[in-house]
């Protein structure tokens, strides 16, 4: 089959590897019907170093079950599958608590034999655990917003929920790449009353306004900083999503929140520390956030896109096919697009 | 009068000082009784640069009401009273929200033309805001107990509470000093069942046992991280109260909380950063805490120490006069002391 795999930084293939069959009584096998690029795909697109045998990218993707091994139950060949960014035994201690990202029995996407999302087809281990069956046909079209139930929505969800957002408190999102436009849904869909977004491009701020935003903030550091104060009493806001992941953002993010407050962080720490540990001391700022637990929230949200009330799937700007998907790492890469949605 | 003052590393003295007086009409002036030398006062003690002037001491103080402005309406001439560790007016936003440590008229002892506690008089500003009545003789044997809820209980109380503690639940504390060892008793009374203190001075374990510690673990770094996880199933423990501030204590805290779990952190930082971004990211380790709001705890609080439920002030193991309170600090700075009280 085709998938795709990375060899270095900004040089991704589409390349001819094994076919994937079942080979764990628990594993089902997956035809990828979509999938897409993530902002942390990008990571490695900046700094990979070169390596002969490539590395399978993807880990948000959507298909339809073609085999299933024999101890599988919850889903059967036919199925319209969503299968979130890590897979996982939903029984063990952790994933009964909804943190599925710390499964005893789980995994990554891509690595240690498993395929990747970006790719033709999926050996999914853990099938029972990891697979949600979707109440749609495969070409519905729906399938951009649930496929952002995979990460990108359910990341922002989480990054609103670490950050305390409740009815009628002021939320900023820092970072208006996909999980900030999503942490915007999510901050409106928690009952946020004022939403700033930190960013500065246009067709994002555009979007980020259909979504709830009701204040933009352009500005970076301290001019930043200050323009949400005014914007807020001069206290700053209740929770604060941060959702880009440099230590600039993370300062900000802090420097944005209220005593008292909070900021749930999604972004992928470039730094080995967190800074601002006097300020955040004194202020009583929570630091909550993390790898999203996608699987635990599929459940909630699910009913929100079936039935059109939030709309997740507009983050994605560019349709590409499977051997279009090394164009598709350039634009977002140059910013050409929010995210790219892969089409097989 | 007679005042605690600070002229620099290890030189404190009792020096003469003006007598305090009403100057605002919310001010109430209080002869103190009860007094006591904070963790935190080591550390000017070990780092101040010399001073001409010094500096005046003392956060934690209960006194006798002895004149009140034409304002103050809930304490009155007599009154045996509570100062917290800041002063605070009740009114504003923060403080309605029991964040007193952030409100927007208050402000800290011994700083600015405030008096400290470690003096025979203080002048309280926001005095209805500011002090607790307490509802015994001001030489009752509660007493070394209720002058615990004027910073270390409560500062014991606040790192449970943003560590998550829980009934039926596993803490644990780092530090064995006096917010350790109340944030043992704090841990047992939110119902934790298996809590760990890591620390390794004979007296003080004695103590936390008797406070309701299960386990100890002496060890310190890696060796602490693997003695906690064989305590816990392997996992660490759900929540962990750093309750020292040294970045290795910081470390060491994240690297034993389970995943998923809550860091409640109260420890004065010596660093500008927190370690460890990137395993709290992937863990959904939560970071919380900060300055305790001392004033919004003492409702809770004060029934169980009245009622002999917890007995915090166990944790002062050594009385001096005002006059020897440079031995305090000294016998605190060389750890013969956990905690210091000054009886005037």
């Amino acid at each position: 089959m085709r998938a795709t795999l990375m060899y270095g930084a900004g040089d991704v293939r589409v390349d001819t590897v094994p076919d994937p069959s079942l080979v764990e009584a628990t594993d089902a096998l997956v035809s990828v019907r979509h999938a897409s690029v993530c902002g942390s795909d990008l990571w490695p697109y900046r700094t990979m170093e070169p390596t002969e045998t490539g590395r399978r990218m993807g880990h948000e993707f959507i298909g339809v079950v073609e085999a299933v091994g024999p101890r599988v139950r919850t889903v059967k060949v036919g199925d319209v599958v969503l299968a979130p960014f890590v897979w996982s035994d939903g029984t063990c201690v952790f994933c009964r608590e909804g943190l599925q990202t710390s499964c005893l029995h789980g995994g990554r996407w891509g690595i240690n034999g498993i395929d990747g999302g970006q790719g033709e087809a999926v050996r999914v281990p853990q099938a029972d655990g990891t697979l949600v069956v979707l109440p749609v046909a495969v070409d519905s079209v729906l399938m951009p917003s649930l496929l952002t139930l995979s990460d990108v929505m359910a990341t922002g969800h989480h990054a609103a929920l670490a950050a305390r957002v409740g009815p009628g408190e002021t939320a900023a999102i820092v970072g208006d790449g996909a999980v900030g436009l999503c942490g915007v849904i999510a901050a409106r869909r928690l009952g946020a009353e004022k939403i700033i977004l930190l960013g500065r491009h246009p067709d994002r701020i555009e979007m980020a306004k259909e979504f709830g935003a009701t204040d933009i903030v352009p500005e970076r550091g301290a001019d930043a900083v200050q323009h949400v104060r005014e914007l807020t009493g001069g206290f700053g806001a209740h929770s604060v999503l941060e959702c880009v992941g440099h230590d600039q953002s993370m300062r900000t993010a802090i420097d944005i929140t209220r005593p008292g407050g909070a900021v749930g962080r999604v972004g992928l720490p470039q730094s080995e520390t967190i800074p601002a540990a006097l300020p955040t001391l004194f202020n009583n700022i929570a630091i909550g956030g993390g790898v999203a637990p996608a699987r635990a929230y599929v459940d909630e949200l699910l009913p929100d896109v079936l039935e059109g009330r939030i709309q997740p799937g507009r983050v994605f700007d560019r349709v590409v096919r499977l051997e279009e998907v090394p164009d598709g790492y350039r634009a977002m890469n140059d910013r050409q697009a929010i995210k790219v949605l892969i089409e097989l």
